[in-house]
């Protein structure tokens, strides 16, 4: 979904909560009691990060390549910086993809090549090291428009700027996601140049339409799925440092259904073709109402509780590794913080703490992104709208398919008479979870260990990413990650950071291609 | 309000239903049964109209001057439509103004001025004929707002236009009410002309903010409140005329209470500065859901029933004479008709007939003109937005007063928890009833009758005016009423027609004027 980094970022904050309890009580539809599940973890025990040792191996002679090598990296990523590539507006798509793919070929890959979809080419790159295992890379190669008058820095200019953490690189796309991406291969091309090959085989898989909500990658991932279902694990290159210099580490997300319902005028009621003077609304039906009537019915009176049945059937509660992983971020969470960061005075039923979290990653959701009908400007127009729309997405944790999803919510609906409401289905598409037991991410987290002040292990975001084409198509693991730290994605004034003051405890550029490099060998070891 | 006009022109189709029955089911709000009240005619008899003579005297100087002058008639009313007066925009509000009052005081007026208002001037003119009788007569001067483009004619220009009923002129103000209030001054004129002085007093109460929903209206009133009291009756000049010739005269109309509700997040839950991520939902409370729920609250599962207790307790059901009306105006009602222009395929509860003008006429409305929450545009967004509104309104029958009509609703909010929703109202006045029995209005039907293929009177329509400032306020009947034809008020191409073709029943600007004098002197005989 084009939400999909803006979520991302907002993941860092979403297990920062405290612990305490509450109980809810049920709703009655249909006679039936509908209640949200309340799940539990399965242990107290909380998961020892300690237990995994700090990545110990040395690659001098790469980290001093890059030291040396710093100025050309560092222009590396302004050059793609300086090429807009706005998938929106169509605009330097072309040549953003045919500078990654003449990069990959820059760097010794075997296969660099455009792919065509129905929408923005992909750019596919594989990289023969002839090594028993393979990465596959996802690179994202466009951003999401600009109004430059916003901008302190020109958002196509990448400029190195100060910034109370240090020296940054302002441009759309510095942290979201060229930035880092750029960075990944500056680390392969010292080991290449340092020592003439890399330790794995790497495939880049990349789109220029994630900032559309990736329509089409699966067209590049099915192009290329018998090669790609033979890789050993996945990498998202992704700026995954707080300010405070702690790392997150994302091993799941949520899945998502996307869907615009409407009530339009018709054989029920209501004006088919126009709105109608507002005085008639005593003798005619009202696709506004009928809208509100529909929504109304799917929630509970608090609005915070699925009453669409079997909607909570399927869902698979906290799983041990999940539980001990949760317990291990708990005193990272700080609820109170994060409620002032998001203008919230309480959670949903007063949860606090492990509820909370556990509310957040394993409840589905039941959202109105937005609603509208008839007149909506200054003062008073008295008209009957002939329809009304809302757009609605549903979080799905695993055990909940989207078109399952689907399927009920129309049932639901069909069943209370409301067969004439639309549906329009505009995305969606299921979670994706990887085990902190897979050989990468303990890979990842020996590295992070490494270099970071402190990691939490995220078992799983409330937000919303297509990681499923790689742990569900492919059956690979995932993990987005990497050093350093950024901010601003699809607003002014994007950053990433370069160059950290003293005392700064985030990763510069040097020391995250370092880390990629690191992580590249401890892929293998 | 704003609507005034457009509720007045739709009013002409509101009657026009054909007879039949059904029951509705009653609604249960806290254990109580809620049932809109069924309301029935108190007979089956009908007003007798062809017991009105048709008005015989015969004033036939001012007839054979206005044939002679009506080119400089013509030119008088289009100097007014040469002259824009938008007031949502503020232009030539000062120059039409101005020339309002200099024309009263060319035409004889004794008082001719400007009455400052907090917006918009008001004018005020006072004739005095020393006759025993007095009018007030309702000018606007101001019109709706223009897009040139959409014009066949440019609006401020006038033009005369062929149609397919005869010549018209084409403007923005032709018929919404430049158009028939000038032709009423010509017809005074006339009478001035040729006999020297009226055989009324003539008060005139003119506002420049119609088309902003008269905010300032009784201000003028006020002013001018104890002299207007001790006027006889209220004439609001306006094209009553359909295309087939029959004359439509209104007695009353609908009071109105027009809010603005919303929810906002806060103490109660949801985000209260700015959207947040949508994943949120599963432990932040939605504004969204939270509106929905509280509108969901007001009305039946239908939306057709007002839940609010009480809501229907004063009203009052129709009256010997309103019963004889509706039943005199049944061979004009053609539901079919009726439904197929406004594109509906059925009315409420199937209702058809009497049994549909009753509910039109009698019941209050809950109605929502719009609602808006979070992301409407293109695609996907995925947001939980902070805040959500809806215009709301109700239309109000003798009998429920607007404020008491808020005041119901807000108790009833807050009694089912709902207090942190907050109601904005943005306008609202009573119900206007005039009796049949009134003399102004036997005056007017006589002088109907003589010029008229077919006249129907409407008790009430369903569409609400300010009416109550006269019926209410001062005490005095009010006829909004003339002869002529005009339509696309509130559109482009704007018409009233001036010379109809042979064999078309409407009157033209001659006749127009003529029906005016006669009116004048009706009043009087």
């Amino acid at each position: 979904m084009k939400a999909l980094n803006a979520m991302l970022y907002c993941s860092v904050f979403a297990i920062s909560l405290l612990l305490a309890g509450c109980t809810r009580p049920p709703e009655v539809v249909d006679g039936a009691t509908v209640s949200r599940p309340e799940f539990s973890l399965t242990t107290s025990e909380a998961y020892d990060l300690e237990a995994i040792p700090a990545y110990a191996d040395n690659h001098a002679a790469v980290y001093e390549y890059i030291d040396e090598n710093l100025d050309a990296h560092l222009a590396a990523i302004q050059r793609w910086l300086r090429q807009p590539s706005i998938s929106a507006q169509n605009i330097g798509i072309a040549d953003m993809a045919g500078m990654l793919r003449d990069d990959l070929a820059n760097l010794g890959f075997a296969e660099a090549e455009l792919v065509p979809t129905d929408g923005h080419p992909g750019v596919w790159g594989y990289y023969d090291a002839g090594a028993p295992k393979t990465l596959v890379v996802y690179l994202m190669y466009d951003v999401q428009p600009v109004n430059p008058d916003d901008w302190d820095s020109p958002p196509f200019e990448a400029n190195l700027v100060d910034h109370e953490l240090g020296r940054v690189l302002m441009a759309r796309g510095a942290t979201n996601q060229k930035g880092p991406q750029r960075a990944f291969l500056n680390a392969l091309d010292s080991i290449i140049a340092v020592e003439g090959n890399l330790p794995v085989n790497i495939m880049v898989a990349a789109e220029g339409e994630e900032e559309l909500g990736s329509p089409h990658y699966y067209q590049i991932i099915q192009r290329y799925k018998d090669r790609l279902m033979n890789a050993d694990a996945a990498l998202f290159p992704f700026n995954s440092q707080r300010p405070d210099g702690a790392i997150s580490v994302i091993l799941g997300v949520k899945g998502i259904l996307y869907v615009e319902m409407s009530s339009t005028g018709g054989g029920w009621g209501g004006p088919a073709n126009a709105e109608i003077h507002g005085s008639y609304k005593a003798i005619v039906d009202s696709p506004v109402w009928r809208l509100i009537k529909a929504l109304d019915s799917l929630t509970s009176p608090d609005g915070n509780t699925v009453l669409v049945p079997g909607y909570y059937d399927g869902i698979i509660p906290p799983t041990e590794e999940e539980s001990l992983l949760i317990n291990a971020g708990i005193e990272q969470r700080n609820d109170v913080q994060q409620q002032e960061l998001l203008g919230v005075s309480r959670w949903i039923d007063d949860k606090l703490g492990n509820d909370a979290v556990i509310e957040l990653l394993y409840q589905p959701t039941l959202n109105i992104d937005g609603i509208w009908a008839g007149y909506t400007g200054e003062g008073v127009k008295t008209i009957l709208p002939h329809t009304a729309a809302a757009k609605v997405d549903s979080r799905l944790p695993p055990g909940l398919d989207p078109d399952e999803a689907l399927r009920k919510i129309r049932a639901f609906l069909d069943d209370n008479g409301f067969d004439d409401i639309e549906i329009k289905k505009l995305g969606g598409y299921p979670a994706s979870q990887t085990s902190v037991s897979e050989a990468e991410v303990q890979a990842a987290l020996s590295v992070f260990r490494k270099y970071a002040s402190s990691v939490v292990v995220q078992p799983r975001i409330a937000g919303s990413a297509p990681f499923y084409q790689f742990t569900e198509v492919l059956g690979l693991p995932l993990v987005p990650a990497g050093l350093g730290f950024g901010t601003g994605a699809h607003a002014p004034n994007e950053i990433m950071l370069i160059e950290p003051k003293a005392g700064v405890g985030v990763a510069g550029l040097a020391d995250i291609e370092k880390a990629y490099v690191d992580f590249v060998y401890a892929l293998v070891e």
